[in-house]
């Protein structure tokens, strides 16, 4: 009796959610110590002691009626200020507050940003592998997400040419997710300034805007001094989403914003249209206390040592079992060759206790997808049952 | 180049936030305590002292990744019980943990709901007047809003007779608003009653199960002893989507609930697809710190003294001065007879300084919408510039 796509999606439901509640039931058998949950995205680094004290400060001091009132659909102008100053401040431009809303986490900003652009029978491109939950934010506005693969071989960094390519005259707008969940690699400058040059191409071959979505919830966990490209800086079509929830270890508090880049065709009805979105699609606003914890907290680093620590122990303990990985530069995800069909592997895992994502859920069949935001002790503890796990396919050395 | 329904959109507008601006432009020209703004909805009593200790301990006492983390999407477990168990308390009934989902605010609730039940093409009824923003939301869905009126002549109570023969074999469900915004009316039992009679009968007409969307952020505003029915009790097709923006004072922050009755047909189905619509739709989650609030402060009082002044003083005055108004039992809105179109009296209201939201905005031209959630000195300052507009008409005996 329900919407049939709905029924359809309840019997799909999600991969990672499932395997998070696998989690759950495998931890009151064995116990959550003995179970390997490397299934969900959620920040294990606490949130920054700041965040705790504006939060004291924030509520002890504002008036109430200013602190959980309506403000604009768009955000606190102050907090949206703020945010434009800080990315001017980090990257150049000319960003002001009515470039800037404030969005219920990345999600609700893609959401938006998809409302405002796609009409029915648009298409959206996107690099596989990618976070499949693309797929329903566009058919949420009847769009079509195409996926053009960034391959293996070029170290999953997506080729400009392919792209090109994979363009027509229905392609509204490309998804560009960095660092990359679920490969945890970090398209280079290099890759950026050839894709931004191949959109500047398909724009004049088809003569209408195509702008890019960047998707950047993991923008500061880069290690080795890597450094995530800045979009505006090389394509002036481009909707930066962002979210906290990485960052700042808040991903149950749903606080991100979408930056419209000044020099964007249509920035200022883009906008407007952005903010009706937000609205209508029933967000409303970013949750007020949110908006000025986070404006308070605009300088504060990610503390990215610890996922640091656990990606070379990991990375060390599957290598030297045997398994090939992808030695990731950003986000907090590896991403792993299986040795068999990809989710007959997760199967096989589960049978020690081990809990991963595999790579269909990707669009990306023969890897999995571990997230290694969790205690760097899991992480120890976990590598004896990956190397049997290698065993059981005659990998290790 | 974005959509042509947000072109469409942007153009329109929503004249209640437009008023919203139109009262911060008046305010700079005349200041703030000589501009009568009665356009906006946002709760004037701030939240109880209990909201500011209850942030203060959590966030002083929870361990950040407790507070900030994932939960599962539909909301965190234990406060989806104790919100099924306070209703069960105060309405009895079986509501558990799983009839439940915590979302962003009444909007969110009601947009997760919209998509999970309605196909392209299937119709949604309301009575007229009503929050224009519906039609929105079933749009976002490609479904079709159809107000059907509740008259004047019956106190603006809604006619089940004319429900019934609204329905169609497209009718998959009824948005009903109590209090209704922005009449203040209270639908009595009667009403409601006689419409859960005439919907049952339309069910059995079309073998279809119609669901009840029943709306309730004013529930908690009542005046006289008036008191909203449970429409759970009634009629066993209801989900209930209720925030507490306006109870709590809380309209910034984003928190309320879906209840879906475990007597409703495929009560878990709906459950199960209303909870991934919230994830897909963008929300995720309602926001994690305003869960555990809500559910610490479930016992909170709604302290309506002071809208009740603010009702009964708004009444006196504008009737005594020739206007024709509605004696409003709950919400805070004050429904006028316009003695001229009413845009054009909103225009003419505003040389006085007054803003209000016409009538045409709910779709019941003719009359227009005072919100008396200010401050009881705002109203009775208004009362003089009311005074000179009613003279405006000959109103004024």
């Amino acid at each position: 009796m329900i919407s049939h796509r709905m029924i359809k999606m309840t019997e799909g439901g999600s991969a990672i959610r499932a395997m998070f509640e696998e989690g759950n039931r495998l931890a009151a058998l064995y116990g959550r110590e003995n179970v390997y949950d490397f299934s969900l995205g959620n920040p294990n680094i606490p949130a920054p002691e700041k965040i705790r004290s504006e939060i004291l400060s924030i509520a002890g001091n504002t008036d109430p009626m200013a602190l959980h009132g309506y403000m604009p659909n768009a955000g606190y102008p102050f907090v949206r200020k703020a945010v434009a100053e800080s990315l001017n401040s980090r990257f150049g431009g000319a960003f002001g507050e009515d470039n800037i809303i404030m969005t219920v986490g990345a999600a609700g900003g893609l959401n938006i940003v998809l409302k405002t652009l796609l009409n029915p029978g648009d298409e959206v491109l996107t690099f596989a592998p990618y976070f499949l939950e693309y797929g329903n934010y566009v058919s949420n506005f009847d769009g079509v997400l195409k996926a053009v693969p960034a391959p293996a071989e070029r170290g999953f960094q997506p080729d400009a040419e392919a792209l090109f390519a994979a363009v027509t005259e229905k392609t509204k707008a490309v998804i560009i997710n960095n660092p990359n969940n679920p490969t945890g690699v970090v398209y280079s400058e290099d890759t950026v300034r050839a894709l931004a040059a191949a959109l500047g191409r398909a724009q004049e071959k088809f003569g209408n805007p195509i702008y890019i979505i960047a998707d950047e919830p993991y923008r500061e966990l880069c290690y080795d001094g890597a450094a995530v490209p800045w979009l505006p800086g090389f394509y002036d079509n481009t909707i930066v989403c962002y979210s906290w929830s990485k960052s700042l270890s808040l991903p149950g508090e749903r606080i991100g914003y979408v930056a419209i880049s000044p020099k964007a065709e249509d920035a200022g009805l883009i906008f407007s249209a952005a903010v009706i979105a937000n609205r209508i699609l029933g967000f409303v606003n970013a949750p007020a206390l949110q908006q000025r914890l986070v404006a308070a907290c605009l300088e504060e680093k990610t503390d990215v040592a610890a996922y640091d620590a656990n990606r070379r122990a990991l990375y060390n303990g599957l290598t030297q079992a045997g398994f090939q990985c992808v030695y990731p530069s950003g986000a907090f995800y590896m991403w792993v060759k299986t040795p068999e069909e990809d989710r007959a592997f997760t199967q096989r895992a589960k049978k020690y206790n081990i809990l991963l994502v595999p790579g269909s859920s990707f669009a990306c069949p023969g890897y999995v997808r571990i997230a290694y935001c969790v205690s760097h002790d899991m992480i120890i503890r976990s590598l004896p049952a990956f190397r049997k796990l290698a065993e059981e396919y005659g990998l290790t050395k």
